[in-house]
């Protein structure tokens, strides 16, 4: 009997033990030291950079029902007209250079701590599926329990350096709280950074109150804890949900993505070059107004780029024209001196 | 009745002409004019090189049950002993130097006909499955059947410029005979370039016996009209089975792909170096013994390599060291002046 009492207690604490000293392994963020793929020569780059300024100085940019953001423009040196605003060659680049070219994103646990920029990659997990798929019941509208596993699955990857933001949609929650349950579960069940809220401009407040609770105010208020994704409503179109959440992370010295979300064909021109013009102007102007706002504030060039089937309108993923696209707006960020995102290799 | 008759006649004829005029469209092969992805710098280039030929040196690579090569050898200044050749610092890469750099592979329809080499890109279906799958049986070995219904589906790909060979293993077909089942039907369901058998030497001079009933003798006497594959016994051996059909085909002018066929970790080095240094070793002595064969003969630089899970020994694909492997070898290449091939970038 004291045999098997040993046995079993030393069975079931050594399981026990096995359960809860469990190591998560994180590899430290990626250091590249292979080289960049220049896809275009320096003659094409400086091409599709003086058009890029040519858009801004005659097309320019729309900034929809935002008069600060329009005053901020005039007082820069901008020529303002209603809610375009155009923007003269040299100046969105002039504002552009006080941008840092790396951003070090704290995390709650500092081992997992990522410098965003220059030779290191950060990977992260995809971002923004309405959708989950699951052998019972297959396709579906995604839930908060389906998000709080993919933080949990995303905190035991050893290859994701980051624990991402909208890893799905959780459609069960409501609109005006998702953002709380969706910020808790990357804060409770990870401790990789994670990204904030931009569905509105008090949810980006209620993302930085959150981190505060957990990071400490003078924390948050000294360091980066938060990147987050501000997609531009191409073309040339910044809308005032999406400045208004720029505006709360700027303003608090946490990190943006300023992005285009571009369908090639139908939201840009259809060519890899004309595609990389938009790109750039939408960057340009969307970086700069970050820098008026705030001067040194953290930002990331971004750049979604899909293409369309010109047949049924329906987007296609896994293009050569995407690749060429994401390989040429590397370059271009790598001439501003800023750090870049992407998503993956999309093989369709 | 009159009406109807037309109707139907009408009807009928339109569609047998819809089926059978059918227009099969094939993209021309690729003509690459985007730069090359370098992942190496010269220094490193230059070190494999000098590493490949010490290999080549004081290893030597082993030419088994094969007294006519290990004689080409020795005439050709090798230091041969028993089965084994050592091949002096230089002697490989003169050799190598009489291998045209493109290759024409001529098609049944003269629109299809390739180029190898240069800035030219040709697409060919996967080689060598033993298995296939449907939606019935699920996985299990493939039958001619399957094999048939393959190359009409390249044929029908406007994406692939070329037929390929192996598309997979007809195993309800004896070994012996496989290999004239897989050329006709190649040549009755596809106008595209193709490969021709390796498995033994007399089944390369079956597959060319055979291309000349199909292009003419005095053609494929004074044309390329066969690309094959030969795979080198990795690390550093040359089987008689596989020169045996090099052997065929490089006599006949018809070009081969001289491919070390490598699970790093088990057949080479695990690192990416010691890889490439072996694969350079590997295509050295093979492209230099087609050459000794019959100078000009037109060869191309093959590579395939994957990686190995040292945990399991199971062979890995999509893994970060087989791209740089591949990215490497392709620099090797170009670095020769030959045309390269190599398996698509694997995504697991």
């Amino acid at each position: 009997m004291a045999s098997r009492r040993v046995r079993g207690a030393g069975g079931q604490s050594a399981r026990r033990a096995a359960r809860t000293n469990l190591v998560i392994d994180t590899a430290k963020y990626i250091e590249r030291n292979i080289p960049n793929f220049e896809i275009m020569n320096l003659e094409s780059i400086e091409i599709i950079e003086e058009k890029a300024e040519e858009v801004l100085e005659n097309i320019g940019v729309k900034f929809l029902d935002n008069p600060d953001a329009l005053k901020l423009w005039k007082d820069a040196g901008a020529d303002v007209s209603g809610e375009l605003v155009k923007i003269p060659k040299g100046l969105s680049k002039k504002l552009c250079s006080t941008a840092p070219s790396r951003i070090i994103q704290h995390a709650r646990n500092p081992k997992r701590t990522v410098e965003i920029g220059g030779r290191s990659l950060v990977l992260a997990p995809v971002y923004g599926p309405p959708f989950v798929r699951d052998f019972e019941n297959g396709r579906r509208y995604a839930t908060i329990s389906d998000f709080e596993k993919f933080v949990k699955l995303g905190y035991m990857s050893k290859w994701l350096h980051h624990s991402g933001g909208t890893l799905c949609e959780p459609t069960d929650v409501p609109v005006n709280k998702r953002h709380l349950d969706m910020l808790f579960s990357h804060i409770l069940y990870s401790d990789k950074p994670f990204m904030g809220s931009v569905t509105a401009p008090e949810r980006a407040r209620d993302s930085i109150d959150m981190v505060k609770i957990l990071f400490g105010k003078d924390f948050v208020n000294n360091n980066t804890v938060l990147t987050s994704l501000i997609n531009i409503n191409s073309p040339l179109t910044f809308d005032s949900i999406m400045m208004g959440a720029l505006e709360e992370y700027v303003s608090n010295k946490q990190a943006c993505i300023i992005s285009p979300f571009i369908v090639g064909g139908a939201m840009s021109p259809v060519s890899v070059a004309g595609t990389l013009v938009q790109v750039l102007a939408e960057v340009l102007s969307g970086v700069a107004y970050s820098q008026l706002l705030n001067p040194g504030a953290p930002v990331i060039f971004g750049a979604f780029v899909t293409s369309i089937d010109m047949n049924s309108g329906a987007p296609t993923f896994g293009t050569p024209e995407a690749s060429k696209i994401l390989y040429g707006a590397g370059q271009l960020a790598r001439r501003l001196g800023l750090p870049f995102r992407s998503g993956g290799a999309l093989c369709g």
